[in-house]
């Protein structure tokens, strides 16, 4: 539940019914942490809305105005979520996207408590049975369209027991968890994150990943990964705008170490 | 435009903002003809339904209560469509879906006028270059999830010039229109619509013409095909509840008759 929400900048909790957002789920969004009145990687999400709204041709407002509306709501917070939906808008005959004045939706939150010892000691995931559709013309994108993400979460009820499910595409290639990016450090030492060309969501957290390790000298790349190479990994973890960095200690039966680069990263999420 | 809407059958056109159905697209639909205050093939409408919030555990309302709201919009429309929406209703913490009470959204619309000659000529028609990734989990619903409809139907502009965009998925199979489904005669003879398993929508029209075909003894296979098959065809059409069936002319600079089996097929449209 929301504690404040805004409709196009006015206070409100509604939308019409005909807005292509809840139609079609055509839209997109951004979920962003607020820490001391400050809203962490900011630039990294507003570069993404953009990206993923010139994809899908959807009119972003001007991204000052958005940005303003974002500071205004986070100032006064000591820690909340905020996030940001932008639709199509509403309109258009049936599938056919015209060019529309687009619907932005901002929803105050309170923060996620998550237990403190799922940063520090690691969380256990499970590989999900449901699987990722591939399409290049979606991929990357945090678009309204989660059914996916729904079912997969749908696979686990103990939150205690299990915090986060990996999937795969039909191909048995593992993309991402439910919510997360994921990391891997191989069997031979090697980092790799899974290539986000066919499907999957490219975080802001993973992209900032990327870019500090280029600065810090760290190799990862981006690639391809089975199950099996992450069975016989010796690290990983998922990361996400608002939890920052999980190791992840078990997966299925298998178990893992934090190690020394998974405390590192940590640290790069503590100075964003 | 919508003419009058209802939220869990009581007037009105707003839903608040956290509804799953908007920000998941965590919910599924079926658009209706309503021709003399009657619901065209409501009884495979509701089926659908049924199936389709089964498939994703949302918790559908007693179907007879359904069934009443809509006869009770339908009886004094001469021509109309009606659309039904369904969403797993508002809460549950992320992606996780829990057992809420769903949002039930009716609108009632005007009978769009497509012009005689595209039921009586036939349409033209492209091949779409957006793909439909698969999901056998998905496979078949009417969900809320349709961006890659809105990109595929983005593709054209000119609705006098090509009427309806065909789309395969990522390994070149024909599967449907963006608003569709396919049969078609093929060079040998045979008649097959699109296999439906790993994706596209089972159109409540489609399994009408299979349940009628069986009934008249006329042979009809779900099956694969490619656009070379379709190419090489001597007979197509496309069809759903509201437009009935509309023969394909023109494919991409091919060109088709419309054939005796298509004419007689349109009749059966007439008796539903």
């Amino acid at each position: 539940m929301s504690l404040r929400s805004w409709i196009n900048g006015i206070p409100g909790t509604q939308i019409t019914v005909e807005d292509r957002g809840l139609q079609y789920g055509d839209g997109v969004f951004e979920t962003m942490a607020v820490r001391t009145g400050r809203i962490v990687l900011l630039d990294l999400h507003l570069q993404r809305l953009e990206d993923s709204c010139r994809r899908l041709s959807i009119a972003l407002p001007p991204i000052d105005l958005i940005r303003d509306e974002l500071h205004a709501t986070a100032h006064d917070q000591q820690r909340a979520v905020l996030k940001l939906i932008v639709t199509r808008g509403t309109g258009g005959r049936g599938y056919r996207p015209v060019t529309l004045p687009p619907t932005r939706i901002l929803t105050l939150h309170e923060w996620p408590d998550y237990p403190a010892n799922w940063w520090q000691d690691g969380i256990r995931a499970r590989v999900c049975n449901t699987t990722l559709g591939s399409n290049s013309a979606l991929a990357g994108i945090k678009h309204l369209n989660r059914l996916e993400q729904v079912l997969a979460r749908a696979e686990w009820h103990d939150d205690d027991d299990i915090q986060e499910g990996l999937m795969t595409d039909s191909s048995g290639l593992v993309i991402e968890g439910t919510m997360t990016n994921l990391f891997v450090r191989l069997a031979d030492g090697q980092w790799v994150t899974p290539d986000l060309h066919a499907c999957g969501v490219a975080g802001v957290m993973r992209r900032y990943i990327l870019e500090r390790s280029k600065l810090e000298r760290v190799t990862i790349r981006s690639g391809k990964l089975n199950v099996s190479d992450i069975q016989s990994a010796s690290e990983i973890f998922v990361c996400n705008s608002v939890i920052g960095v999980w190791p992840v200690r078990q997966l299925e039966n298998w178990k893992y170490k934090v190690g020394e680069m998974t405390r590192r990263i940590q640290q790069w999420f503590g100075d964003a």
